[in-house]
């Protein structure tokens, strides 16, 4: 099963460090990271993915609630929420696949960010599938670089 | 000033955690991390941005260097890059603030995805500037909850 799971971390030296650590101890490997600034000036939000590890999951949240740092915990796998991802990707083309390459990217709405001689880089934003969906779809074309931000999550309504 | 530290990670239990620990050692703090899976079954792209620390950063540089889990590092500071992150921002609404509201959205060009009674959640992509521009644009709407990815980054051209 999968795990989203967000929590609200204060802004000081070590916070991320204390929460990988927990997962470390735990042996749990997560699938995404990201934390970035929130609308609060000393908090950052933080979204972690972890497939399977279904055993050890309540354990670390657990843990993670004991933690200084942490000012908010939820595991998103239960709720109704928006998840999103973004991912950079740079593929190879050809004069005879560029026509394809573009309709690819029609296709999924994937924006052109750069372009060289012989590579062309596109920014695509959606779920895990949508973004899993494109990279299957170039990997024929050859893929030279991909950065995906891991996935960040809202709950729906108004909570 | 402002660094982007990119990393190929590979993906092994605590590699998160041995790099974020090298930043707390250093009491460098960092602005944003993400970290998600790339085009290779065992290796992850992690991005770091880290602001000011200028003294500090070319340390932590050298022992990330030395951690056998980094298969590769670049701080993209010096170097030319397409540089972008995505936000979920969830934003509060009212009869008479909604065309208001809309009109911010498609000057970004924020994509809603989702709607409550008294709140609208949109999902924006674009460099740095471009995210803090909406968030400083809704923020006397009230904003409820706000969620970044952090930033991703590609090298521009072939290389």
């Amino acid at each position: 099963m999968k795990h989203t799971i967000s929590a609200l971390v204060k802004n000081r030296f070590g916070a991320v460090a204390e929460v990988t650590d927990v997962f470390r101890r735990h042996r749990v490997n997560f699938k995404s990271i990201s934390c970035a600034e929130t609308e609060e000036f000393d908090v950052s939000r933080l979204v972690i993915t972890v497939e399977n590890h279904d055993d050890q999951i309540g354990a670390v949240l657990e843990e993670l609630k004991t933690l200084d740092s942490i000012a908010e915990l939820d595991d998103l796998s239960r709720k109704e929420f928006v998840d999103r991802e973004m991912a950079l990707i740079k593929v190879g083309f050809t004069r005879e696949s560029m026509a394809q390459v573009m309709q690819i990217f029609e296709v999924f709405r994937a924006n052109v960010v750069g372009m060289g001689q012989e590579t062309i880089s596109v920014e695509i934003t959606g779920d895990e599938d949508k973004v899993d969906g494109l990279i299957k779809m170039l990997r024929p074309h050859g893929i030279r670089s991909l950065c995906r931000t891991g996935v960040v999550a809202l709950k729906r309504g108004d909570e």
